[in-house]
């Protein structure tokens, strides 16, 4: 058994996969068991020459994954299979100061930790990319004037400028969101039950030092109390991952509707093809994305659902973590990816956004005109009007402007510069600029 | 990036770990393909020979399922390159007839559900070993008398027999929906957009009659019509799966409940180990069961939700269908096994249940007291006088009975028969005896 | 504190709304402890007359709902403080039989499966009603030809009598699954630990049938056991609605697609007004049940965590299913009763359907066109050449028909047949037809 | 219809249902719009006397909840209904300054942030206290031992100061989270397509500040562009609403684990009664804070789902908020009510788990003496040695420190005091000290 991503387009081939694999959780593992061992060592709990032993002998390369996979069954974690065989390879001697004092959940928090530190700053860095780009198109487009959509049906006329902008911030949200998770992330070491109390037996050493020692030793930050059943590190993944695989999925949402085939408005750079049909153009990045979107919520549910864990060590809460949390990292490490793609090749047709601004007649500038309209006839009859004449726009075909031209009481008005919806995007550019300076 | 279940002791190295791993789905895509050139051959669309040819190529060993992987990504699915890479193996003669009329959409839905079957047949087997197990201990506990508990308290006596049955009633409706789910599984065929239109360009064959003959050759029920868009099937595997995963659940929460060392009234059959106290036999196959039933209701949301499927098909709600379907069917089969081994292997402590119907002080027995004191006292009297002896057995350290005693209007009572724990189950005999006719 | 439905357009003034409201849950609950008094009088545990008082008694009527909910704190369960009052309105003689023998989720769940009951036969008929008039929408556009589309992207044709003849076989399919539960949905019966023993102690009657005889009482079907930690009756439900928000959410999204300013292929029937802009006619019915479609999975998935419930009655589990149950039935219930009305006032615009055939240069024929082509150039270069004409097509603003007349080779070709949209609908035609059938 | 909380004793009753009820959210939307007028007086978009006549009139006493409830469905919600009704009350000369310039969820979303901080204010106060009550435990019983538990087994010894002081620091840290969201939420005002383009129409004030004298007005913060389809502020109450959920049923958890008959090692102060058992004293705090925390995860899933909002203004995905963000608020307020009272309740049974410490016969302690064996016999026979003593305690009903003194080897160590759990707390002071220190 052995899985390759083969049903996973979203994410595989992607840096964040690597980061995520079996290998990478098998290095994790041996880094955080040898950077224990060395903070032992640096407190006088261990001789240095066991610190050396253990850290050369923490060789991914040395280990097999997949029998290592099989003998976790036992004691339902891999951390009893993997210091069975880091003892052996480190040798009699130095063997016996392999995992000392340490509990498998310490290991395996630790290494988890490490692996979500490494993939998260892969993300960080395709997010700050997606977000560069997208300042490009906000800027490029501030005045880009396309119909603006509510509940499906054009509304008032915005930009494509307003729109990238809000994307940006969003991402942007993520970008802030992740890098402080990141920021926080803790190494794990309680022992146990959570009270370090085998590390005291060991020596005369200041044992209340361990933990930050440890920290330091596995690049890591030294976390208030052992968080065996304190997830919060957990949860607070949980919630910047989903975080940023919905931010994510907006901009590929609005993607997938402007890239329709009646709307056309915008394209992905390189679309996909069909096995079918020769001339398909599919906008597969954003529909990796959204797919990613879709599923990335109920993971982190899931490990929110896990803070609820019993005891000084739950009997499953902990082991349902294990799987969401990876997941949940390879989904937006490869969302992100599909972002950074998508942004940057992103083709914007601002010609089919403007001409769209004509698809109802006149009536995306309704709202404009009640307003104008209630100077001359009062709030009440203006709506009335306008709604009167709406209806006529599409039986008659003719445009609202013809239609309020036949007005009489309005002839004092510029209806045709009161209709143009290219002068009616309010602030729209004022909110792009001011959002544009936020880094 | 090659996956081995280090992080998965709850499916690793289980049988339903083989039956959905990329192998298997790269077998189950190869054998739709194969099937569907056969049942075009069948019915004159293909050559006999194509059929032959298509056949003999689809063999896995020839396909390398990382490089599938990784080139999925451009079209978004695998079955683009496995088209590509299957028409190069048959050869120019009879490559054309390669997935000729179909979708990628058709192959992989037909192979995820090939997939589903052959995981199922396992699931089904293990839930029926795990009921005969049931059965087993059912039967040989039907009298064996332990405390009901209701809010983690102590409520009235009951039997472990009745609390094995209902494991066993819970395995059996999980059975029975598995075994319906299974029996449904559709193979898929409809071409680009559901109409099968391609296939009637190839010939002057009865295209009606395809999509029937491709089910009998793939070995899947004919569908009412394409479905990839209406997507009962996978929502119905989700709900069967997700509660297999919970029925399962309720085992293993009970038998962990019962395994605590406070409790002790069963102990799985053997326990796993710990990396640091040589002591603990840890309940290891409930932890996994239970740490299964924690994921699977959230992947399961994550199915149903795909139901909302815009389109043709639609862009990213089929995607978001793909691993969420497999995790649950490796959940769902790992915790099955897990199943098997904890039932057969559970060790159930009689005489440790029987003990601990004293550990109130004789006020497990209140229900009961309080309704035959009613005939004496009247019934708002009988619940005052229990209700205020209750707090004097914890106080005074004596039993209710022995509180009971010294009540002259009781005098005419045999206490100790009617606080006689063992003589007070009800209908739990009964029950259970109803229950094991369920075949 | 009372909530009128503010914030749920969605379900409230819906007869579901009403089915499942604090009231009619306070019915049912007094129901239930009617039937129960009558079922041990029917069986001699209790005088007639208990009976007669106790149903007497039981009038909602006669219950203040706010207090009852505020007192159900103390104990956890609303049906505590209900006794009590259904206890002082019998009086004193018959106040004793109130009750007797059962444990408040006796009641709870009984009233629970009767509010279900109760909320599905609406259900049902609402879902009757939608199938029915997809089935006349089937029927008249089985030959109304519109563009196919695939992951956002016109791909072949279809016609919209396949598209609603689709929907309704998932809203066949809802149905049939809400049937099945609701015809399967038990009384609960099973006193303090679910061993019916206080019912033994009131007399020499055949408690065994007690079940039974309460079941026919209320209305439900008798269970196999008593059922309060087999909670396959809750996940059924949470299942079958889950499905049909699912398949009506399916409906809606395709609605809301074809419905936007762009398409204009269908329209609600009475569109939602704007606060702001007179012009909007926004497909309400459509938005609000593609809001309960992305309620109900997650609703869902918590009832299916609650299967996962220990001892014989769980501290949370339980309590966790009382929300979500009835959230799940009214917007189920809401969002059939918006299906009815959204599928009964559909406007179909066929003539917009057809006119959009054309939007892609006539590279919605690509697909017939390249097995065509194949037959002339053989597969590899037919679909060489489609793929530059597709190109060409949308640089040059000429018909893809137009590009392939220059081709010497395609002279003997009637491309003006091959490439009408029209004639390539496959078997559409005959897939609506047979999922008519369908009953 | 009208619903009063029969089915939620977690929440009803609480200020938090109060918040957070339809007149809680009536007069919030009222807030809103009388804040949106007074804001334009002040920028002189309105005349001041309008202001006055807004605010006058938006009187919550006025308006019928019930009947905007209903009226609410025709356009999906209930601000269109609302605004009707408060132009009506305002009158003919300042009607058309209701509202102006507005969309529905510049309100709608105005209102939902007033609720949530208001609701917040409650639940941070709640947390303070709870995490009060925590330190007081935390420090009386800094010295108390009792087994620690993992995998439902005893591991090592612990302390109950350590406990209350990781259960502190979970709540602490959910206090920081929601502190965080609370200071953070913004005030919505976009208009119909997010561009604020009406209210540039209305005057020659400088419009852009109008969202920051609106959110001042309103009291909340001002948001950096309008977030109809940016949903940050609803994504992040979803997480610190899950964390702190999940950090209260953390607590719960092990209140449950710990006053389980056969632990009784702490007990809720007021337990909850029983219709059935006059013995009962449920822990019906606990059990309610943990059906909360069963339920918030999904809820928040489907908040951050809805992330992914299409075009400016998406049908569906901002209506599924509006239930479910509320129903977070009102489960975590109800969970906070109920945490105070549980912890200042919480009764701890010092002596009772002093007493567990030796339910394992001595084994308890096999980790120390596996380290302090080891110096004199090596790690394997150390190991090997208390496996096999492991088994015989058990068998034989003796002690480990009893079958230690058998052996010849060990005669030099104080077996009795290295055996003591009570000595073997390791940093369990040390951490709860520094725990303490964290406000």
């Amino acid at each position: 058994m052995s899985d390759d991503g083969l049903l996973a387009p979203g994410w595989t081939g992607s840096p964040a996969a690597a980061a995520t694999s079996d290998a990478a959780y098998l290095r994790a593992l041996l880094d955080a068991e040898a950077a224990l061992t060395r903070a032992q060592a640096a407190l006088g709990l261990a001789p240095a020459e066991a610190a050396v032993a253990v850290t050369e002998a923490a060789d991914p390369a040395r280990f097999d994954v997949h029998a290592l996979a099989e003998r976790a069954r036992a004691g339902g974690n891999p951390v009893i299979p993997l210091v069975a065989d880091l003892t052996a390879a480190v040798g009699a001697e130095y063997g016996p100061y392999v995992h000392r004092g340490a509990t498998s959940q310490d290991i395996l928090d630790t290494a988890a930790m490490l692996v979500a530190a490494r993939t998260l700053d892969l993300v960080l860095a395709d997010l700050d990319r997606t977000a560069h780009a997208l300042a490009g198109l906000a800027a490029v487009h501030r005045d880009t004037v396309m119909p603006g959509r509510t509940l499906t049906q054009h509304a008032v006329p915005t930009t494509f400028g307003l729109k990238a902008a809000g994307w940006r911030a969003l991402v942007l949200d993520a970008r802030d969101r992740v890098a402080s998770v990141r920021d926080s992330l803790p190494a794990q070491l309680g022992g146990a039950a959570g009270t370090l109390a085998a590390f005291t037996v060991y020596g005369a050493g200041d044992v209340s030092s361990l933990p930050g020692v440890f920290a330091v030793e596995v690049g890591l930050r030294e976390p208030e109390l052992p968080w065996h059943v304190l997830r919060t590190p957990v949860a607070d993944l949980a919630g910047a991952l989903a975080f940023t695989a919905g931010a994510l999925g907006k901009v590929a949402v609005d993607v997938l509707t402007l890239a329709r085939t009646e709307v056309g408005e915008v394209a992905e750079g390189s679309g996909g093809g069909s096995s079918a049909m020769p001339h398909k153009a599919n906008p597969v990045r954003s529909t990796l994305i959204s797919a990613a979107a879709r599923r990335a919520p109920q993971l982190a549910a899931t490990l929110y659902g896990a803070l609820v864990a019993e005891d000084e060590r739950p009997a499953g809460a902990w082991h349902a973590e294990w799987e969401p949390l990876r997941d949940l990292l390879r989904l937006v490490g490869g969302a992100a990816r599909d972002a950074v793609q998508l942004v940057e090749g992103l083709r914007v047709l601002g010609e089919v956004m403007r001409s769209h601004l004509g698809l109802t007649h006149g009536l995306i500038m309704s709202e404009r005109l009640a307003a104008e309209l209630a100077v001359v006839l009062g709030r009440g009859r203006a709506k009335e009007l306008l709604s009167s004449l709406a209806r006529r726009t599409y039986a008659e075909g003719r445009s609202l402007v013809e239609l309020l031209s036949d007005e009489a009481e309005l002839k004092g008005l510029d209806l045709s510069d009161l209709a143009d919806p290219v002068r009616y995007t309010g602030l729209a550019g004022v909110l792009t600029d001011r959002a544009l300076e936020r880094r």
